[in-house]
């Protein structure tokens, strides 16, 4: 598969993003040389997905960091801080956001003894292994997965977990581009995923790109080509796991893991180690992100609600581990129990 | 409920509907003198819902009934058949299409003594008839399903089925009308319903009109508000009911009712008996409407999906009897299994 797009760089000096928003009718890159707007890019989700949330985070630390003015480490840290708190404020449900977050603080906290300027060298080193990081995750994530794809299958996805929420590949559909490039005959069913559209505007544009067959759907007919056979498996990325398996991902996902179970359709998710949260025992504890009304209300300037309405838009829904057949790492398949499995593949990281 | 619109009328000379697809931005109503413009209305959802669609037919067969230039019954009865054909094809699913064709076509078959004035003078009346009874009919769908209702539930239902979707009242909201008008404190989870957004743009429209509380979500957000118990009963309508109970209703029916029997919620169907075809044995042989691409494709002129992807538009589902918990009619409550029910109640008839 040819490199046609990419979802994010950063060259030291610049972020560069795509407009995911603009998709699949505009493809336009942005150049951000101030922290403050790669934050204002991740929450008016110009770029989206936990991973590429977490890159995009990183990328804007690195960036907000190096221009600081100060060579005095107190006055640095200070501002340094308040950029780390500026990027937890921009998506609360991802958890990538939060461990590049951490990972980035920790490069700080961990060199008392670098100059400002050494300082500086080394968050944009490690904004870059981030990233580099994540391609081969999402690689491996791909390797690991493609055995449970058969020649033949036809595979439903809902929401974007491919290149656009990652580096590079993606999660679930890294799966699905491994086992279409060693040959199996496949083709994809892509959920629209209102409010955003992700399913219609960013999967089918880039499953597209690599010449992969896909179909978009309206998220209501994910039953109905269910009941008609149309579907062999589920893959879906996520947005956090808990320490037991329970998953949290874009709105819909809930949904569509009670009508596989009901069908008998094995149901994946897909996801880097870095969307587990240890910390978060189950799915009751991951915050769920309640976004604007007009989201559902307005499409392109066309009045959709009337405005006596109300409209409720949470962002994501928890999926319960018992509806997962299992998840896919870049260290291996996870089966259930997922408490245990989990565990074991965080103890041997 | 005071009237503050109307659906759609006939004068004898006329027939007049709101223009559906401007709701809620606009409310523009049409005359039409030529029936062909009433098929192309129905055809182009200017006007939808099955029993509105049974009205509208009756009307337009009508009102073409009556700009038929000829004394000649054989001259008369070929074009007033060629007139029920080009009703026949507007929409294949609603079994009221079909049922008030044939109404329409036996009135004129069972007139062989009267003039061709006279039987056009049968027709607009009849056709008038076919709207009262629908009146009647919702009005006591409304009376027989409000007893499911407890003060304090929250419902929800899936596209529209309300007055916009029949003559007055609606079927499913008729029922919803009928326990908030005796004072229960109800509240409405009302599904956007793409691609057409039934829900978002008629149901919120009609209720928010009487004063009756609802709140639009997107279809994929069902489950997750089944799962956070914020949803006591479902209500929808139907478009066709099989012998066995097996129902068809807009695309996404399916889908709620599996979710409502993984989340053990009561999903009744509220529907006159009009759309109860003994015809057709089971659900497996009720035509699904595949409509035209460009509903999901292209939004107010914007694309949604990229021009090398496959889209797929089934306008309909099935819903198999299983997972009806009951069938609101105009004639009392059926219950499983509805196979004998179906027959009690189409004997007493």
């Amino acid at each position: 598969m040819g490199k046609s797009f990419y979802t994010i760089s950063f060259d030291g000096e610049r972020v560069s993003m795509l407009d995911q928003r603009l998709l699949p009718e505009k493809e336009i890159y942005y150049e951000y040389e101030d922290y403050k707007e790669v934050a204002r890019a991740i929450k008016d989700m110009i770029i989206r997905g936990a991973p590429a949330i977490g890159i995009a985070a990183a990328f804007g630390i690195a960036l907000g960091a190096k221009n600081i003015k100060t060579l005095n480490r107190e006055v640095f840290q200070k501002e340094f801080y308040q950029i780390l708190d500026e990027f937890s404020k921009t998506r609360p449900t991802a958890v990538n956001l939060f461990w590049a977050i951490n990972r980035m603080k920790r490069t700080f906290d961990e060199s008392p003894c670098l100059s400002i300027n050494e300082i500086k060298d080394e968050l944009v080193a490690k904004a870059k292994r981030i990233y580099e990081e994540d391609i081969l995750i999402c690689k491996n994530i791909g390797e690991y997965g493609r055995g449970l794809i058969k020649d033949g299958d036809a595979i439903l996805t809902h929401c974007n977990a491919g290149a656009l929420a990652t580096s590079e590949y993606g999660t679930a559909l890294s799966v699905i581009r491994a086992a279409y490039q060693e040959g199996k005959g496949i083709s994809v069913f892509a959920d629209e995923t209102r409010p955003y559209l992700q399913g219609a505007r960013l999967t089918a544009w880039e499953l597209s790109k690599d010449g992969i067959p896909v179909t978009v759907i309206c998220d209501n007919m994910a039953g109905y080509i269910m009941s008609q056979r149309k579907i062999n498996l589920v893959i879906v990325g996520a947005d956090r796991i808990a320490a037991n398996g329970d998953t949290a991902n874009k709105i819909g996902t809930y949904s569509v893991a009670v009508l596989a179970k009901y069908h008998n359709i094995p149901f994946y998710v897909a996801a880097p180690l870095s969307t587990i949260d240890i910390n978060t025992p189950d799915g009751s504890k991951i915050p769920i992100e309640l976004r604007s009304e007009e989201e559902i209300r307005v499409f392109n300037s066309k009045k959709l609600v009337p405005d006596e309405a109300m409209v409720y838009n949470p962002s994501f829904d928890v999926t319960p581990w018992q509806l997962i057949s299992a998840i896919i790492t870049e260290k291996g398949i996870l089966y259930p129990p997922f408490d245990k499995s989990i565990e074991g593949i965080m103890a041997a990281r």
